[in-house]
């Protein structure tokens, strides 16, 4: 079968240097495990639960930094989009554009981020059944977009949880397309943190082999050197010494599982 | 104590001659049953389900029409944004601004509605706590927002429904603001009908009972003369010439709850 | 229409003389404000978060305790039975047998209180569509019981959280039985205090309100001259000498409704 | 590491021959595939939707066919039990008692199960966080249980769904006791047919699979030879000639999850 796709990064951009210094390891996974790496960070965290959070160096510094990351490592690169007018600008510097969960019945943003010519991974709504998804798929074809992926990221499971309903992959899958299964943001605890949001990271690695095993296409695992350095995500990120471990392991379960 | 507001309207603008005449009814209204009354229609639907749905007349023409609304009956006038750089037109042309739930956490549309100087209304995500909303007052405060209110309009609650969690009106009431029950939008059930949402428009009632004898401030109802000729929502919406003895009852038990 | 019912009480027996004292408040409220009450107090809580927890006088002693209450203040009884083995016993000492919400899809227990020819209240369980009671009632009157009612006491939502649905009251209704609403259990928060089930005791007024106004036909509500000297949901209890106020409050809401 | 568990047979028992028969296919797999299994039927299905559903054979028929299947096969045997006046009875006949999901909490048919001395497995509630099972634990301690093990059978998931929250697995393990998996209760759909409850065959593999990817310490399944004949559960059974293709593979991602 195909291979495992990885997307993976460090949620937000902080420094041109650590960002570099993160894309080079992953890099270097990539090749020695023999597993495609896409390289995700976030020039922009749009909708974080506090106005005073770090959100990120913005869109043109952002995108340059992911473009330069492509040119020093050679791995594709893919950040997420908020408002219709970025997609353009994140089209012509990312090899995938990706659309934040909130946001996946925007129907403008689709139709943009379709115009670019780019593959396309919308994360399923907290608020949406899998199913649902085939309007967003119809939405983005239409627009046409001819690579669509869908992401499973937890779905709203009672004030300040999410649940991963793993039923979601094959059906997603059902709908013609890959689908990706995002281990970080479905350990998320919405405003767990009072005006942040918290998370479990050691239920990361037990869902990802979940989701390998069911049959997903591709994991996205957001990882940093030092994960309590973070400004965002940190409580649910893999250290980043520890993510080869977990990918081989994860590479082992699909062999097993036969997909 | 204040009496309680109204915001009605036809979900979406469909034509001139048809917007004015369902405003003209609700100003009768409001002046028999001396309940101030805020109209409210959309100039763009973007987030229905499918991309085929019909999605109203656009901003410059919605915009012209919402202002007509309000120099023919005197009421004042609302409208949804969904777009940071729309903020401003609307603001110009409507006295308050309409946030969707599913965009209650973008914070750079927060601080755009907020910049206009007028009341902003934000529905509570179907993906967020009650108390997850104080970031939300607190994103409009910041942004120099001296009138927000927040709005009830359902959680998830499994795949195609939602529920009122009632204890949300008193809960966000505790955060400083009013706060509107939206009866139409709380029986809706996502994906319900396949391509387009569904709805139980004999629950309307009964919820919007139940909100205002929980102290609700505002409630809002979308209606039609003929809910089944409206191209969004119609199976939720209350017909327009029921909907003055359902203002009554409401007030009566207002006033009997001692709020 | 027909008068709001009350059912209410102390949730499990202390002593006899506090159960009686109570009975005496209701009996005399009962009077005072035209309201049909129904004395409940519970001989044994059989399912008890924790092992170590005070569980009640037992059978009998709590039987004779509700026969006394019977005849000394003419207050029809009743109380929760667990297993089959249990309903004759309770037919013979009580006016209305309650069926607790875990159990109320077991077939066993069900038949054995429709045969003592006594009203039979079966909560809806948490884990329960409305519409799924109709097998209850199904099962009830198949055993020959002529007197159904249906509780609405909230619905899982999420870990140590419920929610009340209040379309459940139209909805159980419409299987053509009565329907009670359990103020003090669906403010319960199961398993939010570590080893004991929390609650919120002031959103038990609002949530009553709002069960009257939709057009319930009676009210379940757990009283005590002093409820954090209660052995069990003193959280969610209402003080005996704060009930009159809410009562008369629900009856000038439920005139208000129309219902 | 230890070897996974099997927990498998008919739902209910049909027929002394059919029962026997499924017995022994069991036991021939579990020779071959060196896997233990535990056979398990239920004598009494005591809470069907609906009160003209096939129940079973009765508690003394049905645990004298079980006593000849282990006497017949090797295979233990286990059973469900639903009021505490049956556990010992249960206790006498099977190797382990099984206490269904509904009553979890119901303290007396706990303590009745420990008494017996066998060990006891209880699913967890539909109602319940994997944490709150820790009190059943100590109600089983308490009364004697040596051997305690706890079931993932769903959460309630909005009406007519369940799903898997597969962190209960390591959730329910770090309380020091074995975790099941129940893959043919999880895709059940309650009240889903109307008076019956339906369910997803097709879900039962890719979830099996994810919960041995996470580390659970037994899988249970419905088997039969032809589950459209089955009285109960056919819609989630997993045809008995299909059985060891897939328990070779959960074997096989057990070994690749390293756990």
């Amino acid at each position: 079968g195909e291979p495992l796709l990885l997307i993976a990064g460090p949620c937000v951009i902080q420094t041109e240097a650590l960002t570099l210094s993160i894309a080079e390891s992953l890099a270097a996974m990539s090749q020695r495990l023999s597993v495609p790496v896409v390289f995700k960070a976030s020039f922009d965290k749009a909708n974080r639960t506090s106005s005073g959070a770090y959100r990120g160096p913005g869109q043109d510094e952002g995108l340059r930094i992911l473009e330069k990351v492509r040119d020093a490592t050679g791995l594709p690169v893919t950040t997420d989009v908020h408002e219709s007018h970025q997609a353009a600008a994140v089209g012509q510097a990312c090899d995938v554009l990706q659309v934040p969960a909130f946001l996946a019945r925007q129907t403008d943003l689709l139709i943009a981020c379709a115009a670019t010519g780019r593959p396309v991974n919308v994360k399923k709504g907290q608020f949406m059944a899998p199913g649902d998804m085939k309007h967003v798929v119809g939405k983005l074809v239409e627009g046409g977009c001819r690579d669509v992926l869908l992401c499973e990221r937890g779905t709203f499971f009672g004030y300040g949880r999410l649940v991963n309903d793993f039923r979601a992959i094959p059906e997603m899958q059902a709908l013609g397309v890959p689908v990706v299964y995002d281990a970080t943001h479905s350990v998320q605890e919405p405003g767990g943190l009072g005006g942040a949001t918290g998370g479990r990271r050691e239920m990361v690695e037990p869902l990802a082999r979940a989701a390998v095993a069911v049959g997903v296409n591709a994991v996205f695992l957001e990882t940093h050197p030092n994960p309590d350095d973070s400004p965002s995500d940190g409580p649910n990120m893999v250290p980043l010494d520890k993510l080869p471990a977990l990918v081989e392991r994860l590479l082992a379960i699909r062999q097993a599982a036969g997909v």
